[in-house]
């Protein structure tokens, strides 16, 4: 069993086209031994944004902490807070927006295999 | 794109022997599209406890409010609170027990294959 602060882990800035002050830190991995998905907590400051983009895998989200926005496929800008989880399915375009004064902070889980 | 809070999803009462006052919700799962993973959020309250059992499948967990303990194989209590990530591998034996007054609330997720 592993028992880990999302505090005591790295965070890591996020170098992908199109990320705007953001970072992540990966919680649980393969390095665990977990071979079917991965858990990862990302930080999107002020005015930041992940990526617009899409991908062959699904997300499973939860927010933490913060208001923000869910970009979906067709722009449309989905509000999300804490306690909310989404699902974007494999190959949808999708962002995750930062609408206030502080920080975003969310759960982003993908299976195993990917990036 | 699916977003829903967690709390308006409805809680279900875990019924396994050995579980005491424990709830669960079905956040995201194979309903939705999810193929790979299953993300369900826990509530255990005052002096209650998830079963402690194995199976061959892993949690990742996130805690997301209260105070308890995860039971490890060797039945050591590891405390986790807020913030803290748990990785349950294949077939060790654990449990979530609450040890506050409130309630212990946590994200677990399983591989959608499994119960």
């Amino acid at each position: 069993m592993k028992v880990v602060s999302y505090l005591d882990v790295e965070a890591r800035p996020v170098e992908a086209k199109g990320a705007i002050d953001v970072t992540k830190r990966v919680l649980i991995s393969e390095d665990d031994g977990a071979k079917n998905f991965r858990m990862r907590c990302f930080e999107v400051g002020p005015g930041g944004a992940t990526p617009y983009h899409q991908h062959p895998w699904e997300h499973e989200a939860f927010i933490l902490e913060g208001e923000g926005a869910c970009v979906d496929q067709g722009k449309a800008e989905r509000p999300v807070g804490p306690g909310d989880a989404v699902f974007v399915p494999p190959n949808e375009w999708h962002s995750f927006v930062n609408k206030s004064e502080s920080t975003l902070r969310f759960l982003c889980l993908i299976p195993s295999q990917e990036v």
